[in-house]
């Protein structure tokens, strides 16, 4: 048997025991994990310089290096987020719904883990603990596959975690890392039906697109964000400034950042010159459609291709339109479907772009920046999913729970 | 364009504005499409006998010749169908969580409907004004890819409903039937992220596998059910006879009735003699282990196979295992997580089942048979989960929705 096929089937194995643990159990359990990487510290950033070192020969840029280094302040973060998962409240063995038939039945839908998660990722050894907590606290068993380039900083901790658990509740099992750095391991996890329960790939576009495409066990999709806001009319001018400069610049590198600003013809223009000019002193640089152009001098040409972009960058599109129905209509062509925000005094507007827009997320007088699980109170988030079905925007524990029905009966049988 | 293409993005373009339909608007377009179908009988009826002379001609057998037949009693059934769901009530627009951040952000949890449905299923041309009764309801725009040999009643019926749709609030093109009869037409549906939300496939176990191992498209797992009955040491007698019995016999066709009996083997044996006479009379035949087969002298021999089969049909295995979690190992080994039932009087024994057990529904002391939309009270039934995404088990109304926040502000930004 391969490694993932392997290691698959003991997480699987393993899960079978992880639901009925108590939540005192598996929090003792995060605590003890969190411990065991401050207390190994050293270890962690000595298996980190091996893959740094690697990653520098082959030549690998800085900031990818960045987000794989470790230190002792960073692994500080990393444990203290396991601490973070044990104060949440545990979804599992919630009783959602009680039914009570005519015939007597007594039937009840509870919370149940879903079984074994895969989390396919990149060279961000934080996820690892992160996706391992996640998953543990909600009684799921996790199959963690990283980028390659995080191996070492992985295996360490992964093994550090396994000694943790082995003094646990919790079986070790639950926990597995893909050390397979070929990519024919992520193809072979993907198609894990009846082992694997779901996957979960957190990235970049490119690695998200391939699992979409080719998993045949499903998928939660997370990830591409092109947002808009929308300055109508009748938008206060220091409230539409506030927001749009908000949205593009406070973090442009994340999802639920603005990439391209929809101003209504009628929007005061000097007031539009003001914003244009407050994000040019924040290094935006601005494409416009012709009528922006026309009101600002200095700014590019936006093309098609450009409002399709999620830049994630100090970049931004500027679209005059006629009305409400155009811009529903650009956001509807261009949007993801993530998070959507209008700026507007005029109530029926707000009322038909809240209904209107289709999109996780939908704003009125507020920047689009707020679509994140911990800025909704979820206390976690497992990532922003951007799909429809089973979880839609930032998603909390829950996200990583199932259902069942238990059915009381002293005999029913059906007519 | 292709067929599949072209009707889809019409969906597509005709779901933005379903969302927004009254619940009233909707239920008088669906007794609308009922009064049609019945005033357009004799139609139906006609189109329906030449998909009936094509399938004779291609000899086709009798039993698939039935469920593809139409009279004015079937016609007049499905009718009614269509007025049961406009009976029920509207998911969409329910509110289901109100979250108030310290900021003052107030954060409204929305039932919405998923988009554009995709369904595949066989020659039954009852699912096509099934499907679209419920997706409409729902207010979601639904393609529709019915089997080739239901073409011409599939194409008459769904004429029929775009007629009365055009005198209602709901746009005729939310409703598409694919008629390309070429698999690819198919592949092609399977393929159309971004354009259909999700597909559900409806059908024999051929057809969903094709989907699930095809899709790229987010997928509903409905279907295939090897579902257990375990009678305990302590399982009241007549109790357990009559459960076993209405879970093999009742219907043995579908996928909530029992494939294999798991007996405790301090079970009185006598009472087990009694169930396999009770079954022999009921034309059940009987494949036994090692031990059911020196119980009852007549069994046949249970394969590995056997025990991996959804029969379907009058057969049954019976095992003899030594206790509970024998019986939970085999259930963990060949279920696939449907419906499972423990018949005790041991409520340790119960409690243990009912947590350990991993499936949509689990049963103590009731026929596994109750596993269904309507004797689960939610008066209609878009089938039966066998995944843990989105929806398990029996799925009603609000499986065919997702959800969506709406964010009201008065100018917050995040800090």
């Amino acid at each position: 048997m391969s490694e993932v096929v392997d290691k698959s089937t003991l997480a699987k194995q393993a899960s079978t025991r992880l639901g009925a643990l108590s939540t005192q159990d598996k929090n003792e359990t995060l605590l003890m994990m969190a411990k065991a990487l401050i207390s190994h510290t050293d270890e962690i950033i000595t298996a980190n310089v091996e893959d740094l070192e690697r990653g520098r020969a082959q030549g690998t840029s800085e900031s990818m290096l960045d987000r794989l280094r470790l230190d002792s302040v960073r692994i500080e973060g990393i444990a203290s987020a396991l601490r973070q998962i044990a104060d949440l409240d545990d979804p599992v063995g919630d009783l959602l719904e009680t039914l009570e038939r005519p015939n007597g039945l007594i039937i009840e839908k509870i919370r149940v883990p879903i079984g074994v998660i895969g989390i396919i990722y990149e060279a961000r050894p934080n996820v690892t603990v992160d996706a391992a907590g996640l998953s543990l606290k909600t009684g799921n068993a996790v199959v963690l596959r990283g980028g390659s380039a995080a191996l070492s900083s992985n295996r360490k901790i992964v093994e550090i975690l396994h000694q943790a658990l082995k003094q646990s509740a919790i079986p070790h099992n639950a926990l597995q890392l893909i050390e397979d750095a070929d990519r024919a391991s992520v193809n072979e996890m993907m198609k894990l039906n009846g082992i694997i329960d779901v996957i979960i790939p957190r990235g970049g576009h490119s690695l998200i697109q391939n699992v979409v495409q080719n998993s045949t066990v499903p998928v939660i999709e997370t990830g591409a964000g092109i947002c808009h806001t929308f300055i109508d009319a009748t938008a206060d001018h220091q409230m539409a400034q506030d927001i749009a400069i908000n949205a593009k610049v406070q973090r442009p590198s994340v999802c639920n950042s603005m990439e391209t600003l929809l101003v209504h013809t009628d929007y005061d223009q000097t007031a539009l010159i003001t914003l244009a000019e407050a994000l040019r002193q924040d290094q935006v640089e601005i494409r416009g459609c012709a009528l922006t152009r026309e009101r600002i001098s200095w700014a590019k040409e936006a093309t098609e291709q450009d409002y399709a972009t999620e830049y994630n960058d100090y970049i931004l599109n500027i679209k005059i339109v006629a009305n409400l129905d155009e811009a529903l209509q650009h956001i509807a062509t261009y949007g993801t479907m993530h998070s959507e925000c209008i700026v507007t005094d005029d109530e029926e507007h707000a009322k038909r772009f809240m209904q209107e827009v289709d999109a996780a997320a939908v704003y009125h007088n507020a920047s689009t920046r707020f679509t994140d699980g911990f800025e909704f109170g979820f206390g976690a988030e497992i990532g922003i999913s951007t799909q429809k079905l089973h979880a839609r925007g930032p998603m909390g524990l829950p996200a990583l729970t199932s259902t069942k029905y238990r059915i009381y009966g002293n005999g029913q049988i059906r007519q």
